[in-house]
């Protein structure tokens, strides 16, 4: 057994570097690539990825699987294999789900996906800047066509989804999912019907005012350097869409964009990719390999959008560091009173564009999203039809609708990669965040006291001993069970936005 | 027939996609890579170096050059296939190259290689940051000791050095190149000796007042857009060493670095690079694969050194673009005339820097580099050494000694990443460049006139047609012989540095 896991984890290790180096050409795609490189990067990303498939599908794996009896027609988040100590459990697990997963795709159809999301998202990034949704059409429609092929080949019991949810949220079910935002969607309309028909207005006129960018970088740096960012092992970038991606155990990239005439956008963009940061810098080193990365795409987000909302919009934050933020901006903020500023960085309106979205409607945006691509999956949604069911959702939703394509259905990138199911994690992180940080605040005797000293460490030094350090030893309902005793409760979320709320409107 | 060059073709064209994704490794590495991810870098070279040598060396191959009758005990740029046409031929000729010096060479020795090399490289710009051999010191013996075990695998007749001018130079004897240096460098030392004793001084103080960074980047882009550089296909950025590397077939990047406080360091490596850069981008597209490189490094540099010195720093080019640069630097450069700026650039003075050497003292830094690495290898120099037989041979040839390391032994990166025998590629370069340049002179009525109008565009039009189209199809002596019909003579050199430097001394 014990040479079995030896011999899995050399070819564990090359897959890992595999998976790097293609993170480090998608890294580069999004950051610096010429733009006529395209074709050559979809053909190296397809030769990597088919590598990987290759690695991770061979006899042997199959063969040393079937020696540890994993029994891979029903493998669960729960596999237990006797006389395995639980890292090697977890390694086990993870090796064999990701192998049950490849072996169901042919490497051409891997090569293939690869190759047609490296060129998509090229494409999307010119139809965004032209703000024309038919530019991205056919590969759009070309993405979507093989991830739906894909999904069949992996199979699912209920629905297509299914089978996408799963490879962002592990061992989740769209039922499940959907039980689960049945617990909060409702109320979070309410909550915002609520504060619309309250007719309260938070003035924040004084954040569209001009804030250098060079300065908005500085500023920036320094608030990742205060939440414990290691840039000797990590860097910040511009990219057009916000993201974080690892090159390296040590080589943890974030991106973020910058608008002048709307701080907030660079300023909580790096807030949010910073939270992804510090999860990705704080694997235990012993992991090196499949288990050194998040758990699930909900617990992943839990990070970013704990960072952004419960800790970089709170109050305690902001006496820390708007000092220095009126240093760095005296002309534009000399006005602006903490409590003016952190009011206004705390308004509620629906808004056209997610990520700039205030941490309320931000899940009207996902409920959008999740409906629309479950209809394209199921086949209830035609692409070319997607901008026009875009712009409704939005009118009847939020009450606004988009002025182009650009700050409508060509926001995001998500598609453009194929990330079909990958939306649902962002309102699941929220959710994981707000349980998450009431049970550090239960924990840590005057936590907001501390951060409101700038002692940013207490929450970082929390995240890591309870989550970051165990990367994907613990699935996610398993870790969120030993770190609150309890299962995913949207109660956590909505009483949290009821208090904070409460005081501001 | 057809078949099986078909088939070396698919096995090329993977072995080509991952030499450019080690390329945009490697890029990464010298630009943006975090400092902490150097071991992590290491692996993933690595493991890529690894795969290439899989391709190349599989048994595969092995079978499609016998069937093909290649003879490789007794290869040689002359290859002829019987009923192949020339490029099929030079492809065959260029496999069957690669496959004879990679199959003596096990696959583990390549791995090691890379992952020392890339960590190497880093320690390097460590060192020469903190001006401290010692850094470097382990890291270079560890490299240098792997170069002498992959010489002494590969094989030579006479001595070590051979097997490793071959990579850089292919096909050329450490002979040859003893006897074209006889040719020409005791003309060079003697003619720096004139120089230094006719006592005449250039003033450039000028040069060396603050040139704002940013100015000087945007004068750079401009220059570089005038070759004929197409950004759409590359890119600029900056390292610690300016080089030049292909990601892709249109993806080729250069680097330079500026000082505030010396103007000609930033714009010549500009110039330099961006004339590897036309190369790299001037290859006809039906060469992609192994075909699409420089044909040796000789000839790319007789690129680089082309566009830095004949044309970069010849009057003509200042004619077309003073004007622009004064307009740049308006303060910095006002009192200063076209003439003065012109003698100016072109001091023949001894200094430390090699890369910021004019073109005549130039060679002799190459000289001094040539007999140390070769005395490295046949080891008659140690490493522990090196930088006091640096220090003594700069002494002895150019009557300076370096005060530091940092601008003395550890100036270039070659030797970190074990590139010992590439520096004489330089010299090489120096002389293919004034003989390609006399024959375009020749063949191009009033190029002096045109590159005075700003029309480079004539210069690129010839090396594409002449040069660069043609990639690896030629060898470099060949080339020399169909662009000029002669063979290497270093007269052109020589005279056109007399022609030149008679006017200004």
């Amino acid at each position: 057994v014990k040479e079995a896991i030896e011999r899995l984890r050399e070819i564990d290790r090359e897959i890992y570097r595999l998976s790097e180096i293609s993170a480090a050409l998608g890294w580069d795609q999004e950051t610096y690539m010429p733009p006529g490189a395209l074709n050559d990067r979809a053909e190296q990303q397809s030769i990597v990825e088919g590598m990987i498939h290759e690695r991770i599908t061979s006899a042997e794996v199959g063969n040393i699987l079937e020696k540890l009896g994993v029994d891979l027609e029903n493998l669960s988040a729960d596999l237990v294999i006797d006389g395995l100590e639980e890292i090697d459990n977890a390694f086990v697990r993870e090796i064999a789900r990701f192998y049950k997963r490849e072996t169901k795709l042919p490497k051409k159809l891997v090569e293939e996906y690869a190759r047609e999301a490296s060129i998509s998202q090229s494409r999307w990034v010119e139809a965004r800047k032209a703000s024309d949704f038919s530019i991205f059409k056919p590969h759009l429609e070309k993405v979507l066509s093989l991830k739906c092929e894909i999904a069949d080949l992996i199979g699912y019991e209920k629905e297509r989804y299914d089978a996408l949810l799963d490879s962002y949220e592990p061992w989740m079910k769209t039922e499940e999912l959907l039980s689960v935002f049945e617990r909060f969607e409702g109320r979070i309309k309410e909550f915002v019907k609520r504060i619309v028909a309250s007719g309260k207005k938070v003035n924040n006129d004084f954040l569209y005012r001009s804030f250098d960018r060079k300065k908005q970088e500085e500023f920036g740096r320094f608030i990742l350097g205060e939440m414990g960012f290691d840039f000797e092992r990590g860097r910040l970038d511009v990219s057009a869409h916000p993201f974080t991606t690892s090159l390296g155990f040590a080589d943890v990239r974030l991106t973020t964009r910058y608008n002048e005439k709307d701080f907030k956008s660079g300023l909580f963009g790096i807030i949010h990719e910073g939270g992804h940061g510090l999860y990705e810098q704080g694997f235990s080193e012993k992991l090196i390999g499949i288990l050194a990365d998040g758990t699930s795409m909900g617990i992943h987000e839990s990070q970013s959008r704990m960072w952004e909302n419960l800790v970089g919009r709170s109050l305690p934050f902001w006496k820390a560091y708007f000092p220095k933020l009126k240093e760095t901006f005296p002309g534009e903020l000399s006005d602006v009173s903490l409590e003016d500023f952190y009011r206004g960085i705390n308004e509620i309106t629906p808004s056209l564009i997610r990520v700039e979205a205030d941490e309320v409607t931000y899940n009207l945006h996902i409920i959008i999203r999740f409906k629309l691509e479950r209809e394209l999956l199921n086949g209830k949604l035609k692409v070319q039809d997607l901008p026009e069911a875009w712009n409704s959702e939005y009118s009847g939703l939020l009450g606004i609708k988009p002025p182009n394509d650009a700050d409508g259905v060509l926001q995001d990138i998500h598609w453009s990669h194929g990330y079909f199911g990958y939306f649902p994690t962002y309102s699941l992180g929220n959710l994981y965040s707000a349980q998450f940080f009431a049970k550090m605040k239960s924990e840590i005797p005057g936590l907001e006291d501390e951060i409101g000293k700038g002692n940013l460490q207490v929450v970082l030094s929390w995240l890591r001993e309870k989550i970051h350090r165990h990367g994907r030893v613990y699935p996610a309902t398993k870790l969120c069970m030993e770190v609150t005793g309890e299962t995913l409760d949207p109660d956590y979320f909505m009483k949290y936005l009821e208090g904070k709320y409460q005081d501001i409107y």
